[in-house]
C-alpha cells in the first residue's frame, strides 16, 4: 500500500456562494389524503386554511384520516426546493426533530442541491412537525398542522450563514404564530438588511392575518421590501374591501407586491404600476391539489427578481410553476420546473 | 349535569370475525423518486429486482437519491391493503420500530379497515424497514432494501389470532431471507392449517428464489395451497425454461396456480385446466410505476377466491386491481378498487 500524503491548499479559501433566495420557515412532513366525503369537516376542521393544533388533536386527527402519502413540506421549505428546482442557489433554515420525518425533510431540500441549515430537537421529546393535508374534490386543500420541532426555534437556531449571502430572505407569515421565533425573524431581517440583501415576506393564510394583523402591520411598514399575498390575504391585512384598496396602501408603503387570485392570475404592483398576469390554462380535470400551489408561486417570482427579471416577468414565471404544482398532489415539484419555464420562453 | 350509568352488557362476548385474508411480510416504507437518468445503475442496483442492502449502504443510496415521497409498502402489505380497499376483512402481521414510518405504517392498513398485528422493535436501537424505489421512464421499478426492524421478525411476534381466524394466510417470499422469519412462516402455516384455511404463497422475485430454492420447493410441496408468482420466478423456482413447463410441475403437486405475464395477463392452473385472462387496456402513456402491481394483483386474486368467485373471475378481479396500481406512483391503490371491480361487473 503506497503512501500519499494530504495535498495542502496554499491558496485562499473558496468564498462561500452567494444565494439567491434563503428561507425561514416551518420545516413540516406532509401527510396527504384525497378527502371524498368531508371528513375534515366532520373533525371540525376550517375549510381551505391552515388550522393549528395540539399533540392530542392532532392524533385523533390522524387516527380518523383516511390512507395517506407523505412529501416534505413547509411553505416557505417548498419555495425553497421550487427556486432550487429552477436552479437557484438557495438555502432553508428552521427546526426540525432526530427523527424519520426530519431526516426526510432534510434529504428532500439537500437532494434538489439546496443548503440546508437545520437545528434539531430531541426525537425522545418532540417529533418533527407535520401537517395533515386534506384534499377535496375541488383540489382545495385543509391542513391540520402539528408544529412540533417547529414550534421551538429560536433566535440562536439560526445562524447568520445563509442570510448574510442571500439576495432574498425569504419569511413565511406563519412562523408569527411562534413568539421566539418572531424574534428569529426580526434577526433574519436584521442579518439580510445588514449585507444589503432584499427581505420578502408572505402572509401565508389570511387566519394568520387576522391573527397577527398588528404585527404583520409594522413589519409590512418598516422590514419588507418585497410582499406577496393572495387576495384574502392582503385584503385581510389592511381590512378593506377590494384588491384596489389594498394595492395603494402597499404603494404607500412604497414596497413591490404581488397578489395572486387562484385561476384568475395575479397582480403585481411596483412603483405605482399594476399589471396583471393570467394564470397558465390548466384544465379542470387536471386540477388536482392546490397544497403547495402559492409557495412555488413564490419561488418563481423570486426566482425571477433574484435573476433581474422585471416584476412582470417574475409574475409570469411565479404563474408557471404554481400551475405544474396544482397538477399532482403534494407541494413539491414532480416535473422539470426548469425545463418547463424555458419552454414558455421566460428562462 | 345528569349521571347515566353506563350499559352493561349482558350477552356473549362478540365473537371475533372471520378475515378473509390475513398476511405476514416484511413492514417497510416506500421511499420512491423519478429516475430520469439512470441513477440506480450507478449504484450498482439490479434493474428490476429488490436489492437487500445494510443500513450504511442504504444511507449511501439514500443520499443520492433525488427527492421522494413516502407511502407504506410491503409486499404482503401491499396485497392485504388491497384486500381491504375491496371490502374484504383482512389482517396482517410484521414488524415495525415505534418511529415516524412504524406510526404511518400502521396508520395506512388501520385506515383501510385491516386489523393490524405488529411486534415493536425500539427505535432507539433499530428503526422501520424502507425500500428505496426508483421508477425509471419504463415504469419498472428497481428496489434497494433496509429491512431494519422487519429484519428481527420471530415465531414469538407473530401471534395465532389473525391466521386462526383467515380463510386464507397469505406469506411473502421475501420473507425468507430471515432465518427466524422462516421459522414464523412454518409456525403461521401450523396455524393456517389446524384451522382450516389455505395458505397461498408468493414467490416475490426471481432473485430471492434463487437465494432460496431449496426452501421454496420444500414449501410449495407440502405446505402451500395456492401458488402466486410471475414468469420469471416459476420458471426460476422449476430451473425449466418455459411457462408451459412451470404449470405442468405445480399441476403434479395439484395446488392452484396463477402466473402473471406483466401486459399480456395472467394464466390460472387448476385442477388440469388452464385459463388466460387478459390484463386491462392501459394506454402506455398511463402506466406510471409499476411498483406494487403483482401485489395488489395477488389481493384481487385471493379475495376473489374468499368470496368463492372461481379461479378464472379471482384472476380477472386481479387483473383488474393491477391495472389501477400501475397508473400512479406508489404500491397502494388511490381509487376506489371496489367501485372499479363492480364496474368490471366483477363484484
Amino acid at each position: 500500500m503506497s503512501f500519499e500524503p494530504t495535498p495542502v491548499s496554499l491558496g485562499a479559501k473558496p468564498q462561500p456562494e452567494r444565494l439567491a433566495v434563503a428561507g425561514v420557515g416551518n420545516a413540516l412532513l406532509d401527510i396527504t389524503t384525497e378527502d371524498h366525503d368531508g371528513i375534515h369537516e366532520r373533525l371540525g376542521l376550517v375549510k381551505g386554511a391552515m388550522n393549528l393544533v395540539d399533540l392530542e388533536r392532532a392524533r385523533e386527527i390522524y387516527s380518523h384520516m383516511g390512507p395517506a402519502r407523505e412529501t416534505s413540506g413547509g411553505s416557505a421549505a417548498n419555495t425553497i426546493a421550487g427556486v432550487a428546482a429552477l436552479g437557484g442557489t438557495a438555502g432553508f433554515a428552521g427546526k426540525v426533530s432526530n427523527d424519520n420525518f426530519g431526516e426526510v425533510f432534510a434529504h428532500d431540500l439537500k437532494s434538489l442541491g439546496a443548503e440546508v441549515d437545520l437545528a434539531y430537537a430531541d426525537a425522545s421529546i418532540i417529533g418533527t412537525g407535520r401537517c395533515h393535508v386534506f384534499v377535496t374534490d375541488d383540489a382545495q386543500r385543509t391542513m391540520a398542522t402539528y408544529l412540533g420541532a417547529a414550534n421551538q426555534l429560536q433566535p440562536d437556531d439560526v445562524g447568520d450563514d445563509l442570510f448574510s449571502r442571500a439576495d432574498i430572505t425569504f419569511l413565511e407569515g406563519y412562523l408569527f404564530d411562534l413568539p421566539p421565533a418572531k424574534e428569529a425573524f426580526r434577526k433574519v431581517i436584521r442579518t439580510a438588511h445588514d449585507h444589503d440583501g432584499l427581505v420578502a415576506l408572505t402572509l401565508s393564510d389570511s387566519f394568520c392575518v387576522e391573527r397577527h394583523r398588528d404585527d404583520f402591520l409594522a413589519l409590512v411598514s418598516e422590514d419588507v421590501d418585497i410582499l406577496i399575498a393572495n387576495l384574502g390575504e392582503i385584503t385581510s391585512l389592511f381590512q378593506v374591501a377590494t384588491l384596489e384598496a389594498a394595492l395603494s396602501a402597499v404603494e404607500e408603503l412604497g414596497i413591490l407586491t404581488v397578489v395572486t387570485y387562484g385561476p384568475e392570475g395575479a397582480m403585481v404592483a411596483t412603483m405605482g404600476e399594476r399589471h396583471h398576469v393570467d394564470a397558465p390554462n390548466v384544465p379542470d380535470h387536471l386540477v388536482l391539489d392546490q397544497n403547495g400551489a402559492g409557495d412555488v408561486f413564490a419561488a418563481g417570482f423570486l426566482y425571477g427578481l433574484s435573476e433581474g427579471a422585471d416584476p412582470v416577468e417574475a409574475t409570469r414565471l411565479g404563474a408557471v410553476c404554481a400551475g405544474e404544482i396544482i397538477t399532482h398532489f403534494g407541494p413539491r415539484p414532480e416535473t422539470d420546473l426548469r425545463a418547463l419555464c424555458e419552454d414558455a420562453g421566460l428562462l
